[in-house]
Parts: structure tokens; sequence; C-alpha cells
């Protein structure tokens, strides 16, 4: 039996809600054995684009990302957000150590290619360097990835987190019974979005099909269920999505993944 | 005879000049044995804050650092300039980690106590976690340092970059023979700052007091030359100051620090 292994993804409500945050870094600071955060920051880099006067832009929930663009996430995402939740996980005794892709070269992307929509500076994951990655664990750090990603040629490439912490998980998969979380600020996937209380306890790819075709989901909700299911597929162990209240098992409702 | 680290500080003005940045990326990359890069970014910081409609306030060459201030200083230091720097770098094979001194509590520093000035969110290095930083080189990473500390306590604060550097230094010269060197635009510490040519090849305290009764020598240049003198002091063994062409050991001009 593998060494178990958590990876959090939590959303960027997180870090615009000190309350949400306390709570997070005490669940997360608990959290026993091994694990890794990754964490976006969409919300706050909206916000600083509008301030710079420059207008985000937006296609299936995924950012169009110019020089500027790319400019203002990696300052939100590795700076802002990145270091808020490694100093605060610090004054929680958790040995936090921020990351983005390009440190240690721990994620390599390829940049988007353009094809009806030119994305930019968008990046698809295309390898983790799982030997790096194992030895900052080793050394008993708990890494803490941005959404950023790069070439290996120099170029910052911006990386959807949901698809990081997937791949991470898959990478890890091989020397570790990992298990995938997908924190954010609801209990879990809703049937009915206007209804909090309408969480769906299980969903598998027959009852995420019906779900997409009844258009009842929550668009942002539809890439993290791609990935669920793919990281299932690759050797991930387990897959959830809910609230902070996963991370110390107390939570009364969330959504299993299953195949 | 200890194993010898070079320690490289440079000035946020490479970060704004691409052709700078690209002869740097080289000569750091080649450079042999192990090495840390600390680096500024108090001018983007500025711009910034003022396209934001934050005036910067600085006295003595140190920025007032409100909360806004060191949101700002977090995105460009820690974001911008640290990510740009680690992508940069890991293009040219060198294994950059990007780090501030929050991540794995590597610096912390105490903030400092309101006296006559109140600088807010500045902080003083109180101790460097040699332990650890050690363990990042050993396992073959660059540590890439943005001037940012934490107090432990879940608080990042803004510290000059010069100071790091000697800091780093200091706590690595029980381990390590150690190398500091302040890399910048110009050729070295200037008799006449309207003079390019009048590099001062050795500066000890003699040299440096009458330097500052003169009222010569640039205000910027007094810190750096501070924390020179008290990294020799401590240990460090050899403090240089001057251009990029230090790195390869191809600069006509430089200063040497003595004491």
């Amino acid at each position: 039996m593998n060494q178990e292994i958590t990876i959090v993804k939590i959303g960027g409500a997180f870090l615009e809600d000190q309350i949400l945050l306390e709570s997070f870094y005490t669940s997360f600071s608990e959290l026993k054995g091994r694990k890794i955060l990754i964490h976006g920051g969409g919300q706050r880099a909206s916000k600083l684009s509008r301030e710079l006067g420059i207008t985000p832009k937006m296609v299936d929930g995924r950012r169009i990302t110019d020089v500027r663009s790319l400019e203002v996430v990696t300052m939100v995402y590795a700076g802002w957000a990145n270091k808020k939740l490694v100093s605060g996980l610090q004054g929680q005794g958790c040995n936090a150590l921020g990351l983005s892709g390009a440190d240690a070269d721990l994620i390599r992307a390829r940049k988007r290619p353009v094809s009806e929509i030119d994305f930019g500076f968008v990046g698809d994951v295309e390898r983790v360097q799982t030997t790096a990655l194992i030895r900052l664990l080793d050394a008993g750090f708990t890494p803490v990835f941005c959404a950023l990603t790069h070439d290996g040629n120099g170029q910052l490439l911006n990386t959807n987190a949901d698809s990081i912490a997937a791949s991470l998980a898959i990478a890890l998969s091989a020397s570790y019974s990992t298990k995938l979380i997908y924190c954010f600020e609801k209990e879990g996937v809703l049937r009915d979005v206007n209804d909090p209380e309408s969480v769906i306890s299980e969903i598998d790819r027959y009852a995420f099909e019906a779900l997409r075709k009844s258009g009842d989901i929550a668009t942002g909700m539809i890439p993290k269920l791609f990935n669920s299911f793919k990281a299932l597929e690759e050797g991930v162990g387990q897959v959830c999505i809910g609230s902070v209240g996963l991370l110390s098992g107390n939570a009364p409702k969330f959504t299993q993944i299953i195949l």
C-alpha cells in the first residue's frame, strides 16, 4: 500500500473571504500526511485588470491571456494569492512552499494552439516533474501551487487551476495513493444551482451526461467534472467536490465522483 | 576548505531592460557551483502603485508600506519579477526556484518598530532557516529570492533586497565559502555619480566614511555599503559591487569592499 497524499484545490472565493480563509488555514494545516495545495485567484485578477483599464475577456470560463493579462495573473496568482496563502499557512505551523509550474521546472505546458479562438498565453499541462516534486515533499515542505506553468523556453503560461490539480494528482498516483479534493464555497455539485441544499452525493459519467444535457449544472462545474473523471481514469484513488469541511471529514454533504 | 557559494543581488533596473536581462540570464546560468539570486523590483512597484492611484512614499530609499502598498510589492516582487526571472533562467537551463522569506519559513523578520517614522509592514531580518535553504541547494535548485519576508504569524513584510542578500550570505558562511555580488547597471561605486568612468576599485571603512562626508556618493549606495561591511565582518569571504560582467569575471572595472 502506497503512502497517501491529499491534493486540495481551492477556489478564488476563499482568498476574498477572511473567515472562510481562516477556517481553511486551520483545516488544511491539521490535515495529516503529505499534501499539496493548488489555488486560483481569477476574481482578483479580473478586479486588478479593470483597475488597470484592461477589460477581462473570458471564453468558456477561460481567460484570454494577452501580454498585459499575463502580467496581471502572474502578479495576482504567484504574488498576492500565493504569498498570502503561504504566510497564512506558515502562521498555522504548516511548512508551506509557494510554487508556480516554472519553479524547479515542476510543470511544463504547451501554449494552446490558435484555432477558432486565440487564448494567448494559456498553456495545457504537458508533464509534471514528479522526481523534483517528491524531493520537496520528502524534505518536509507542503507545496502551494498557483495556476501558472511555463514552456521551458522562458515563457510563463496561464493554466487552469483545476487542470493543474488533476495533473498533479495523476502524476503522483504512480508513487502515492492519491486523493483529490476540489474545495469551494458550496457544499458540493448542486442539482439546482439556486438551491444550496441540492447537493448530489455521487456523480458518475452517466449522471454527468444527464446533468449536462439538462443544462441545470453550473457552467464552471463542467471542466471541474471533466478533470475529475480524467483523474479517476488515470489512477487517482478518490475525487471529491465540496466545502472546507471535507478536509476535516466534517462535511455533512459533499459530492463524490465515481467512474 | 568549504564548498563555494555565490550570492548575487540584482537591482530592479535589470527587470525593465530586456537586453540587460538576457545578458544576466546567460551569465548567471553559466556561473559554476552553488548560487542564489536576490532581486528587487521597486521601480515597477512604484509604477504599479501610481497606476492604482497610490502615491509611493519613500524615506531614505525605503518604502513606507501600508496595507495596499504591501499588496502592490507582493504582486510585483513575488509575482511579476520573481516568476519572470525564474522562467527566464529555466529557459537557459538554470534550475531556478522562486522564493520569498515566507516560503518554507526561510527568512523571518521583525516588523520595524514605529519610532519617528512608521514604515508600516517593513521587516528587518531576524533569522535565516539555513538547514532548509541548504536542503534546497543540495536538491539541485537555485533559489531566487524576492524582497519579502514574514513574521511567522501570518504577516508578510517588505524587506530590503540588499539586506536580504547580506543576511543570506552571512547565514551561509558557516557552511560555505561565500561570495556576495551586488550587481547593477553601473560598473561599480562611483567617485562622481555623474562620471560612469569614476569607479572606485576598493572601498574600506575609512574610504566609505570619507565618501559619506563628502556627499559625493549616490544615496542608494550607502545602505548597500553598510550591508557589505556587515557581511564581511560576519564571515562572508568576498563582497563586490559592479556590472553583470562580474559574474563571468569579465568586468573591466568593479568595486571590491574590504575591511
